[in-house]
């Protein structure tokens, strides 16, 4: 059996190995285009920012030791430039020699990535306009900065690598435009939630362009000028395009393996392409949703790596399938932590699967405990099958642990039900009696089971004219800023006041994170106030949100909130 | 409706809040023994040491806030000293005043908790001998370390509250000697992952006594005196009984409601008790574990909040049940976080149910990131279903994360294929491409698909006499140390120096953590060795569970790594 593997890193690097220990007499042969193989992708932004200061800290392997530990036939600076599937042999330029040659194959695993996409636009080729894929981009970044010639840096593209490098430039002293096409930054979150991280990107001196396309670069006097919508240009030393990545199908497509989603490479779920002797794993390749089957793509290491792995497997005679994907992922952006799994409001809405949402605002820990921390966590799930579909939370701690464990619940088919009764470890240090993953699922249950109607943030600004707005915090709270048009009407004596309020109006309450409105529409519901909301995740998720994209929703407010 | 509901404490506390909120009309009277409602029992520990230093700190609710809020007619210092069905009432006596009266309910609900088991033993009564379940109990300790009464101290009992009591006196600079009847600390985890712990506790000063029972205190003329099995007395000046607690059952018992398991009160799953306008709640109800379904008992303040919440919905007519328990537990060791789930291997060899083991020792986040750390992580698992059926971990950092999201697979009924697919958050300050549980997983999945077949660290002792025993590490690795008999054959020279092997021998092979000594068992079972098996942990982890038990297999050695 000969294995020839195009691409040396993540999948490729993942297959190789497996691909040994599974064939011990197997030949193995990797190409791999750059110098490095199995390289910290993810690690780039943070060389950048001299968190990880050593360039060979960012080489998980190396040539030299996976060759000998696994009997690896690995050339680097090697490029395939074609697939001859007749005759089973690819086309090999040795980019050190300039020569090009045909290597022999019984089994291809295709790993060869995306590369980031550079729009067509003038100026994108200019001298210091960079992008930031591979160690050498990664090496001219920060040697540019080490040189001290970067005093103000436009980032285009609010992406993980965009925020990532973002922060990692400002962090070295460079005052940094980060420049974002959508009208968000993260595309993976939702407005609301991405809405926090834009504050704090703020906070720590980011200057947002959000909304405006990137138009042109232009070199002036003292370096560039970056234009975007109808911005005035922005002048910078240094201009990073993380505006995403594209498959690398070019391979594929020129020897006629079926494409998929967006001109990806189709494989089947043991990373099989149409041609039988051909795998396919990693950036390059369509994968599918795993909630509602549907066709994505998804350039993340950890999809790619386990590819790799079933691939081998997959050639070895092993029955293991890839199960699609969830989109899990996360980003440390300063202070906060922004995860995310499953599919995202605009997603559902997008594909047009019902949906409910709410949003929980509970500390990372006990609040007795020293340190704990306030958390905002959105869960959406369906109210036909109860199963949790999505969730996205932002806080400085204990993030990734809860979007881990709803990631895992997703997968697995969880509702909110089975949410909301989960077993999770808790101890002072670490999490509450309640954690805040059932705290989502008990709130999720309550508006199945009809305990409680709520209205979004986006909804406030579209009351009817007749809706009472019920602030139910405290005089104190409520003097130190409330919605416009509030009552006050505190919970703790919410019950000696009722007979004030009128019973048959449209009436919303509110708190600061959503709880006592919850208590005070229960009281009101069950006082005979026929038509009571609860805005979800009170006035510190309103005011925390302000500025966000209203999603597109079919039915406007109340409308909404009754269906 | 008027519900009466014992006990204002964690089940009891939960139980009135969501009674309330389902019920605006209902009367609801809460009975509480002592001084406190709802306060916070886990963090007791944590004011003896000072970490949390204000008492009112303590407190969750307080009883004038809920009063009023909920509209409660909470009594405290009222103790229920009897139960009388036929008349639907309670007689509840009033310590305060001394008055004895009858409370009528429609409902009744017991959420009486669990009390400090003390031995009926010689001195365990006398002063300076404490419990700490309650504010007072953590009060009177906390004065008399405060007051620099307390040199030494005796912690008899290493579950949670005691290991969590002996690292906070020691944080306060006394000398404290751990005492446990068991062999190890911390019986929900295996002996040889408790044994990382009290390495731990040892390393920090702590001195441990396991296997030895209690025998009784004295009183010295310097203070007191334990003896514990045959050691010599140890001279203290606080000795705290930590040894577990007892479901508070009388009540019950004589009002003749159906008892269950070691004396606990029996319920259904919707935590109705036999008598059906009582129910039950918390640490005094027999639950059942979610795997097997075996009656069980857990008092743990997670479950005994859900159950409360429950208690209340199945009162107002709601469906939703308990599903039981899986043990989900958690506690910080000095340094170092313990966290389990599911079925240790002890309770798996009990209950006579077929298992199989890996241990992994990955990096927290990626190890390219700074500040990554190793931890160690057990994953039991059935090999006829494939199911998870219990995990531990240790180490410094992301424990409880990787126990909560195995928690949540394990309670979801998910395979260990599905563990090793899971799609969890990664990137560089979080995790990895393959995240521990990840690993953890594709170790299992090999064992399980006869990739690999392992040897344990308790069956290092009894190999057959003709095995080999292969170190597959570096020259200096090996050097630095290695099992007694060991040969050096490192893995990258491993293919050059097969032909010095005989083939047909049994033959272990080891590495530090067990992944290289994986690569040697493929390369040794394709290259013709017929009988190899691998170091499950390698020899960290064999030097690490070092004086840990061996567990009571029924198959030795080699003849169970081959089942």
């Amino acid at each position: 059996m000969k294995i020839v593997i195009v691409g040396g890193v993540a999948g490729g690097a993942s297959a190789a190995a497996r691909a040994r220990r599974l064939m011990e007499d197997a030949e193995i042969v990797v190409f791999e285009r750059g110098e490095h193989i199995s390289y910290a992708n993810c690690g780039l932004p943070y060389h950048v920012g001299n968190v990880i200061p050593d360039e060979d800290d960012l080489l998980v392997q190396t040539v030299k030791g996976m060759s000998r530990r696994f009997r690896l036939d690995i050339r680097t600076n090697s490029e395939v430039t074609a697939i001859h599937r007749d005759r089973r042999t690819v086309s090999v330029h040795d980019r050190k020699n300039g020569r090009t040659y045909e290597e022999s194959y019984d089994r291809l695993i295709l790993s060869p990535g995306a590369r980031p996409f550079v729009p067509p636009l003038p100026g994108a080729d200019l001298k210091g306009v960079y992008t930031l894929r591979t160690i050498p981009d990664a090496a001219a970044i920060k040697a540019k900065v080490d040189a001290g010639g970067v005093k103000r840096a436009v980032v285009v593209g609010a992406g993980f690598i965009g925020v990532e490098l973002a922060e990692n430039l400002q962090a070295r002293g460079v005052e940094v435009t980060l420049e974002e096409g959508a009208d968000q930054v993260l595309p993976p979150l939702d407005s609301d939630m991405a809405r926090l991280i834009e504050t704090e990107l703020e906070k720590n001196g980011v200057r947002l362009i959000l909304g405006s396309s990137l138009q042109s670069i232009e070199k002036t006097a003292s370096g560039l000028a970056v234009t975007a919508g109808d911005h005035a240009p922005i002048e910078a030393d240094l201009v990073a395009l993380c505006i995403g990545v594209r498959p690398e199908t070019e391979l594929a497509k020129a020897a006629g393996l079926r494409l998929g989603f967006k001109d990806s490479i189709w494989t089947d779920s043991h990373q099989r392409t149409s041609d039988p002797h051909i795998y396919a794993v990693g950036d390059a390749v369509q994968t599918w949703n795993l909630l509602d089957g549907k066709e994505t793509l998804l350039a993340l290491a950890g999809p790619a790596n386990r590819q790799g792995r079933l691939a081998a497997g997959a050639i070895a005679g092993l029955p293991h399938a890839f199960p699609g994907v969830a989109g899990s992922s996360v980003v440390k952006v300063f202070g906060l932590t922004a995860a995310a799994t499953g599919m995202s409001e605009k997603a559902l809405l997008r594909e047009n699967v019902p949906y409910e949402k709410v949003y929980v605002q509970p500390l990372d820990h006990a609040g007795y405990y020293p340190g704990a921390r306030q958390m905002t966590l959105k869960l959406l799930f369906s109210p036909v099958s109860r199963r949790v579909l999505g969730a996205q939370a932002v806080g400085p701690e204990g993030i990734d642990k809860r979007i881990d464990v709803i990631a895992a619940a997703l997968q697995l088919g969880a509702t909110v039900d089975q949410l909301s009764q989960l077993e999770l470890c808790y101890a002072p240090p670490y999490g509450s009696a309640k954690d805040p993953v059932n705290v989502a699922g008990f709130v999720a249950v309550n508006v199945l089971d009809g305990l409680s109607r709520q209205i979004h943030w986006h909804d406030i600004g579209c009351l009817p004219e007749n809706a009472l707005l019920l602030d139910v915090r405290t005089p104190a709270e409520y003097e130190a800023g409330h919605i416009e048009g509030a009552k006050l009407f505190p919970l703790d004596n919410l019950r000696e006041t009722l007979e004030e309020l009128p019973k048959d109006r449209p009436t919303v309450v509110y708190c600061k994170v959503g709880l006592r409105g919850y208590l005070a529409e229960r009281i009101l519901v069950q006082h005979g106030f026929t038509d009571v909301y609860n805005l979800a995740g009170g006035y510190q998720l309103y005011e925390g949100v302000r500025g966000a994209t209203v999603p597109d929703l079919p039915i406007d407010c109340l409308g909404y909130a009754r269906s």
